[in-house]
């Protein structure tokens, strides 16, 4: 065999994936993570609030009840049970039947479920910008081209997506609407009838990304676009417990109207036959028999607290050029600094001196401002919080 | 709004799932799960073996021991448990490091990932005529162009797929060399090593499928083609626990060396961030405490005299024109009825008497041969069998 002779054999990679073998995200959070460093760059629940003890009965409960059909093969669009919770708790806000939810192994696999029985390539998705930047790899790997569309601190731009749809044709527009990713900025009521107003008229289908919503520190809920007038049967809206119960068990689903949900269970049957039935059935029975609305309201308590600190902490040292947002939930706060500053430049910096935050221009489609960074609130004590974003002052003041 | 005056909002689909809203074989496991069918359709593992009281036991353990870990976010290319368990068992034919291993959801998705990593549209893929159809589906909706291979019941023909390869310049060819699905057929080690110089020769990279290897019902163990001399560099092989400890679990891996399996884990985190934590970590704490071989002998047992009830029923009434193959391992027989019969056409008659299989076309990309159907023989007694393929048997003498 003449193998030996020749040059190290190499597997041809797809294009979508050319020098995607590492990234710079990655090392980003390797940074983050060294010791003694205060990292404010991960999107992770705080694990002490993890609901473990009714978690773990639960599991349980369905190994000693239903153990043979938890370890057996399921069916593609998910298991009846969990698919019943799902459109129970939908009906606050939308009506839904079950038969209209597709399980997902968490809203990551419902984006790329999604992608894939929608987009082709050269397909425009338009996106908030900036906007989450794992949404943005799971359109772009089908080879859509990603616009970002101007927002403020209510959102996208209702004339800007207008304009963007006239000029780009998109197959679809993708928006965040409560607590988004990066910015943790809501969609006020009026704004999303605006918004809904231009996808009718363009004929245009919404992907409404909701996994934050009911994490909300006002007591407040929101309804998603999709639950406006007309809208519910062009929206295909996602939900995921990974930020209410568990990220671990990926459990997320994608609420469809029609025959497009047939479609994501076949697309869902090609990438991974069926998510996991042992964790499925133990959501379902959690959300059954537990009150999630009461853990989630303890969650939020805390991280309302944390928000506090680090709003209040980064009031008393970013310059006068910057822009922070304020939100009412959710994990994360955006800053930007303003012309001259050079978030992924300083991080360097910033690791040294202790503390660390994830660069802004990650997550933009297009057109980055590198003055921007995106902070989680939820992960350290109002203490912690207030000694990293001290950190952070003092880098940059250097900088300034 | 002028939605309501207008047509019914109907979703674009991608071309890739355009008319695939249902499948033919949705509609005959729909038929095969009717009442008083005994049905040898699914390719279902017996629930009556699984393991369930260690499994139930193994949760457990996992949440009391490790449960933030278990209900926090992972990493996509999976836990350092599970790769290291993955990769002692490995080792017992093929030296693997853990850090070669990629864990999945199941096989399925080891072999989309595979797909997203590699293919390219238009691209062909070498497969065995016939092969595992959801092996196809994930290769075809990347639009890649699948080819079928003549085999004999030694498994794929080396000079035809030496020919193949010359002429259609595959990215990569498919195989699953022991117990195959469908045919139960396994490739003796000269058709292996025949296999490995066509393409060491040729520098075609190999996609080895292996979840039925363990299933053995002689006792002899078959080394994977990636452990042939210059073989594991250019050979991504795959494993699943569905048929081995649980199909519910989703979990399964697949073994790649160099960089590829970095861009395996960025594939992978695009379609699904990373597999259930608690799954993966559980499967790991059972691989490391549990005696999977005793169990896997167990359920092999049992299999086997399943297989041989088949063998002996269906040998006393098949035609003089058909051929089956005699599995040593797996879940499935395979019969070719012969010249005239058409298997598919014959499948309403086999319900109506009460017995249902899976029609044999669906498993060939091309050139089907209709008279072809594939037989489970693992989820019913020797008795049920016997009584089942005797209503088959009446069945094949009436289209005879």
């Amino acid at each position: 065999m003449p193998h030996d002779q020749r040059h190290p054999f190499s597997y041809p990679v797809a294009a979508r994936y050319a020098g995607m073998a590492s990234s710079p995200l990655k090392d980003i959070f390797a940074l983050a993570a060294r010791e003694n460093v205060i990292s404010f760059a991960g999107g992770i629940p705080d694990p002490q609030l993890f609901d473990l003890g009714a978690v773990t009965e639960t599991y349980d409960w369905v190994l000693t009840h239903h153990g043979v059909r938890a370890l057996q093969y399921g069916v593609s669009e998910g298991e009846t049970e969990l698919r019943e919770q799902a459109a129970r708790r939908l009906c606050r806000s939308l009506p839904t039947d079950a038969s209209q939810i597709q399980v997902t192994s968490g809203s990551q696999e419902g984006l790329f479920v999604i992608a894939q029985a929608m987009l082709e390539p050269g397909d425009v998705v338009l996106v908030e910008s900036p906007t989450y930047l794992a949404a943005v790899q799971a359109f772009s790997v089908h080879g859509a081209r990603i616009i970002g569309v101007d927002t403020d601190d209510d959102g996208v731009l209702p004339e800007a997506l207008d304009e963007a749809i006239r000029t780009h044709h998109p197959k679809f527009v993708y928006l965040i609407p409560t607590f988004q990713n990066p910015t943790g900025r809501t969609m006020p009521m009026a704004r999303r009838q605006a918004v809904a107003e231009v996808l009718l008229r363009t004929e245009v289908p919404l992907i409404e990304d909701d996994p934050y919503g009911e994490l909300s520190f006002t007591g407040g809920t929101w309804a998603p676009i999709a639950s406006l007038p007309g809208m519910s049967e062009r929206t295909l809206l996602l939900n995921s417990m990974s930020k209410l119960m568990s990220p671990g068990l990926r459990i997320g689903w994608v609420r469809a109207e029609g025959t497009i949900r047939d479609t994501l269970s076949v697309a869902k049957a090609a990438i991974s036959m069926q998510s996991s039935v042992i964790d499925q059935l133990t959501v379902a029975r959690y959300l059954e028999t537990q009150d999630l609305d009461a853990h989630v309201a303890t969650v939020s308590a805390v991280y309302r607290e944390r928000r506090d600190a680090m709003a209040a902490a980064i009031g008393r040292v970013l310059p006068d050029s910057a822009h922070v947002t304020h939100p009412d939930g959710g994990m994360f706060l955006w800053a930007a600094l303003g012309d001259g500053y050079d978030a992924q430049a300083m991080l360097t910096d910033a690791v040294e001196a202790g503390v660390a935050y994830l660069p802004g221009w990650s997550f933009f489609a297009d057109h980055a401002d590198v003055s921007t960074m995106r902070l989680s609130f939820v992960t350290h004590s109002p203490a912690v919080i207030e000694d990293g974003i001290s950190r952070l002052g003092e880098v940059i003041a250097r900088h300034g």
